[in-house]
């Protein structure tokens, strides 16, 4: 591996629940095995978050764990949440500490990549060959929409109890999201698909607008306009006619989870999640998976994968976001699969990640 | 067949606009088959609806149109929309016809079964194991949620434009769906899975809680509850999983959509839109098709089978209902098939009616 003289920076690790804090240990091989090769300057620290957090302080998201994450220049978490918490108020549950992260950090932009390599198209609940080759990205807004719009909460109303969200988008929040998601199509395919419920809610058609406004500004991106119910009905119909996907934080939510198992390993998928200034979070797509922790069978190539997208856009070094990429390439070529990809001869979540540092160092 | 008799029942017939039109032509046929050889006595009328009516009228729900279907025991609605219509401000647009004709029915349970007979399990996107003898329901909550809160539009806030929606559920609207869906439930499989995102939105927090009082009301049922975006990968990693999914309208909405997909014959699929004493409007789940409209390539069959939910719904003649079920299974049992379904000697919309009616007439 060749060497950068590069300046120090620091990447805080919130491992969180479940599973999380398996794959976080070989992320955090990963990561001294890079800082022990080459000349990158990586100060790791790590923090509390999500249920562990809340059981150690009485908060999912400790004053500490936030004020380290706005210093930090890239932000890695593993996954948080678990049946533990699940009674707990709404208020304090596990999955409020990732969602007070995304918008104290102001990470408005999720970047999903739903990819199928030939090899594992078999393990898609779809047919092979209508997977195979997948390469599609999923645009999710990430700190708008009925996520945290206001007013919410549940009401008295005529002596009964009325529950209230709000859905809410300004230009500037529309018109933010979008550049972010033609910029990207300018570095694939060209096609921006923009998915709303523009038929029905007013919101959206605001979203529609502002779209096509900013389209004019990106002549060589070929903008289309699809209804969320019509755009998860052709994920399952037809994947691959899509290249990049962009659509507010609730329909995000649902398509890029359907895009995640349409690919039939969930396991594999790394996100960003960037500020303007392309700061981020990195995290897998899948979540805590409680029913599996510390039985050393988690596949941690999501979170590996995480860490070459951190490379990627936080730390511009797309370099070693290759390498990475590489690395895991050669480990599936090689054979290896964790539990969720195979149901015999499979390898612990160690040696998993084990493999793909061997991998690295060739 | 047999004969009963019955008083009469007024029918209104909406095609509405695109391949509407002809199916509806084909749920006639079947309706007058009905009348000319049962002591049924159906009264049968039609009326403008979507496009078409605002072509004429400037409206895409005339009141004429609207107070008939208030006067009848049931409606029969084709299907609304296309291209020609979709610039129009969204006050006038077809589909507004659609909720407006929900809202003021009080239609506010819609099923929307998805079913796969093994012989058209390989239609399926999915592996056809995943999807044969498929047999779930979807209940989407119809007359509430983010489809109908307020306050909505896109205001002016700062110098800049801001779009609202409101996501809004009272505990009686809520109670209300969960009676029709454990009361389903009770008829099938007893297993029913709510679906929220009682993680992130208070409104379905409130709409889990009041699902856990209705449940103590069927402890014969086994109740469920699963977040959104997990319940759209379970339909498309292991549908058969589910027995009967309760949801709100924009939820409903996207799951009711991918359940169809996943059955690969959307052109099969009836719904059923029911207010509190049964009334309803019966439809098919695709929509109007305007690539295929005026070439008698529609499949007729969703409509037929929404014929047929009418009966045992709204007319309270189960018998009927299967009758016509049967016929259908019968005519696909032959080979026949439309063209959506084949791509090789498909036979055209009227006779695939004409098979369906021949059958039924045995
Ligand atoms: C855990 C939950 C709050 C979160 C979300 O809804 O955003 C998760 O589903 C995700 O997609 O990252
Ligand atoms: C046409 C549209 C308004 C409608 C809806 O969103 O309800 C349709 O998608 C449906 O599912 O019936």
């Amino acid at each position: 591996m060749s060497t950068h003289v590069s300046k120090v920076s620091k990447l805080l690790l919130l491992p969180g629940d479940g599973i999380g804090i398996e794959i976080m240990t070989e992320a955090e091989k990963l990561l001294q095995f890079i800082n022990a090769n080459t000349e990158l300057n990586l100060e790791l620290s790590s923090a509390l978050v999500g249920g562990a957090a809340y059981d150690q302080t009485g908060t999912p998201l400790p004053e500490e764990t936030l004020s380290l994450a706005k210093q930090a220049d890239a932000v890695l978490l593993g996954a948080v949440g678990g049946p533990k918490w699940e009674s707990l108020d709404i208020s304090v549950r596990p999955e409020k500490a990732l969602l007070r992260l995304r918008s104290e950090l102001e990470l408005f932009a999720n970047l999903r990549p739903a990819i199928v390599s030939p090899e594992l198209a078999s393990a898609s609940s779809l047919k092979a060959e209508l997977v195979s080759d997948l390469d599609i990205l999923i645009i999710r807004e990430l700190t708008g929409g009925i996520y945290f719009g206001h007013p919410r909460g549940v009401f008295e109303e005529g002596g009964e109890k009325v529950g209230i969200n709000t859905y809410r988008y300004s230009e500037s929040e529309i018109r933010r999201i979008a550049h972010v998601a033609f910029k990207t199509a300018m570095t694939r395919g060209r096609q921006l698909c923009s998915v709303d419920k523009a038929n029905v809610l007013e919101v959206t058609e605001l979203w529609r607008d502002v779209f096509n406004q900013v389209a004019e500004e990106y002549p060589e991106v070929t903008l289309t306009h699809m209804y969320v119910d019509n755009a998860a009905m052709q994920l399952v119909r037809q994947p691959k006619q899509f290249d990049v996907v962009v659509t507010g934080n609730m329909f995000g939510d649902i398509l890029s989870d359907i895009a995640a198992m349409l690919t039939g390993s969930i396991g594999m998928l790394p996100s960003a999640s960037l500020d303007i200034n392309r700061k981020g979070m990195y995290e897998p797509v899948h979540g805590s998976a409680p029913d599996i922790a510390g039985q050393n069978k988690a596949n941690p190539l999501a979170m590996l994968l995480s860490v070459a997208l951190m490379f990627k856009h936080s730390l511009q070094q797309p370099k070693y976001a290759e390498l990475i990429e590489k690395a895991v390439a050669m480990t599936l070529t090689q054979g290896f699969r964790t539990a969720d990809l195979s149901r015999q001869d499979w390898v612990g979540t160690a040696e998993m990640g084990d493999q793909v540092i061997g991998n690295l160092a060739k």
